[in-house]
């Protein structure tokens, strides 16, 4: 029977992990990549080769579609620097050059594209990144909604991060989540949702994560089995991904995990869960336990205040590759990894 | 007055470096890259990186969106992976490793994203270029035709080509110009062109030139000043950037340029100079005259058997930045770099 490629093939969740690993991930295993070369196994969508005189070279790539190109909070500018930016810092890099291609469609407003470019920019110097150079495209009218973004960030660790959570290790979040997700939602629905749109206070959290990372690496790099930023599919995605490939069982304590209020109570009208919503400005740490405090009152110093340790990792009898979550009012669930199409475009 | 993307703004002629160096330049120049860093001035989708070894990290992308994505010779897959591989070579690299993002319209045949995934594996594990990651997102039905692919390749340079022609140089071509341009705007005319299309022995040039380029710049690299594959815009946008960058002019005998007959017989057709068209498998130099001979001969012995000189880099006193043809019926004409959007969704 003749196949064809789902929405939720792109959202992050179970079905992108399937065809990813079906279709994709098979084909470019053929060759096996040399020494200390890392790649596919442990991030996703990055790339470490060592150099020569010691340390990695590390290289991230990601494509933007978010839409609407404008929201709440940024805009696919913003989103494509810092998105390529944090994906570099949650390796142990420090960002140092960018590249950028973008395809636009005919007819998109030459006024937009400034801003668009501009945004992106100022992210990049911010965070003393350099573009230099990158590809423009522009695909008939009516072949592409709008403007896809790709940015290419290069940077250097001494030390990599490689997603290798261990059992004792605790789960600390920089900040509240869901944000990002919780915006975009709302502007992709339609008119029903003007008058919620309207006085909505939501707000995308897209930032580059420099600041918090690039000390913190430094401070306490040894001790982070793993560092991810929870967009497509959330907290949930991160942490199911992380008991899968670690092979142990991550309990998560419910009331724990700060989100803000508005998120909170959007997601509750929608009826979704808001570890499943994306964040754009939050880093998800596995953290060796003998400085899991120490780390969270660091992280909190630099300007993340709402930063808290939200569950651990253990070694998995019975609940191998799961993650539960236990509330206060009782009993531990499965945080199942999430399916479907949640948010089409959402980054 | 408002002011839209065109189409010609993607075409790789006048109009796209327009509005590259009115709109996107000068945002990204307001930092200064760090000492010894590469990029916009000399390479316009890549970025060269000094390492503290000695050489250089070299770094390209590109957003590939070619429509029909499956064609004579080829496929979006090889494509995307010949374009940036070459685009290292051309900048003295050798590459080493690969990212790809992959954006797809919901629905797309999962069989067709299989042979174009395959095919692009096949490139780059010919070349012994390493997929290290990448990231796959879907857009929802309408909102994009077909497929995008974006690839990043990185490599290592002993010694850099900055695209710097001097006034005596060579200018060479290792094969056949405008195949790849003429047969995707083949395949882009409607069902007038069907007849042309059954009976038409056009085929896409698209392949990688690591067999041509490392051998090349091991023997002869301190003596290619410039290199460039001739894609969007063809060999007139190569030469009219060169000219216009170094401040000289280019003298092209135009009986002297490699062009299939089949390509020329349906440029004629069209009415357009094969010029313009762009190529995915020839590269272009320009060499040093001391050993211009024999760089022909030894490109030649590589396999690019209709490798040839096809004009010289001259002094500009009347003519500076411009691009002179030559014909055997006499005169000296003016190649003007490329208008238009003579075939949109090329690469």
């Amino acid at each position: 029977m003749k196949e064809f490629v789902k929405l939720s093939h792109g959202s992050g969740g179970v079905e992108m992990m399937e065809l990813l690993e079906k279709l994709i991930v098979p084909i470019f295993s053929r060759s096996k990549p040399p020494e200390g070369f890392v790649g596919l196994e442990y991030m996703d969508d990055g790339v470490a080769i060592p150099l020569p005189g010691g340390g990695y070279l590390v290289v991230s790539t990601d494509s933007y579609t978010v839409k609407p190109y404008f929201f709440p909070g940024g805009n696919i500018g913003v989103l494509a620097a810092a998105g390529s930016i944090n994906d570099v810092l949650m390796m142990g890099g420090k960002p140092v050059a960018a590249l950028d291609s973008i395809v636009v469609e005919e007819g998109f407003p030459l006024d937009d594209l400034k801003v668009i470019v501009d945004s992106m920019s100022e992210v990049f110097s911010s965070e003393g990144v350099i573009v230099m150079g990158g590809d423009f495209k522009v695909m008939p009218k009516g072949s592409l909604d709008g403007i896809i973004i790709n940015t290419v960030v290069v940077g250097f660790a001494e030390r990599l991060i490689v997603d290798a959570p261990k059992p004792g290790d605790k789960i600390v979040v920089s900040g509240p989540v869901g944000d990002h997700g919780a915006v975009i939602l709302l502007y992709q629905l339609g008119a029903e949702a003007e008058e919620e749109r309207r006085r909505s206070r939501l707000k995308s959290d897209v930032r580059p994560l420099s600041k918090l990372m690039l000390p913190l690496v430094e401070r306490y790099g040894r001790y982070i089995h793993a560092a991810s930023d929870p967009t497509r599919g959330g907290l949930a995605m991160v942490l199911n991904e992380w008991a899968r490939k670690s092979g142990s069982v991550i309990v998560v304590e419910e009331d724990n995990v700060p989100i803000r209020s508005e998120v909170e109570r959007y997601a509750g009208i929608l009826g979704i869960d808001p570890l499943y919503l994306a964040s754009e400005g939050v880093a998800v740490l596995s953290v060796d336990p003998s400085v899991a405090e120490s780390v969270v009152e660091y992280v909190r110093s630099l300007g993340f205040t709402e930063a808290s340790i939200v569950g651990e990792v253990r070694k998995a009898e019975k609940y191998r590759g799961y993650v539960l979550l236990r509330s206060s009012v009782g009993g531990l669930r499965i945080l199942e990894p999430p399916r479907g199409e949640l948010v089409p475009r959402i980054c």
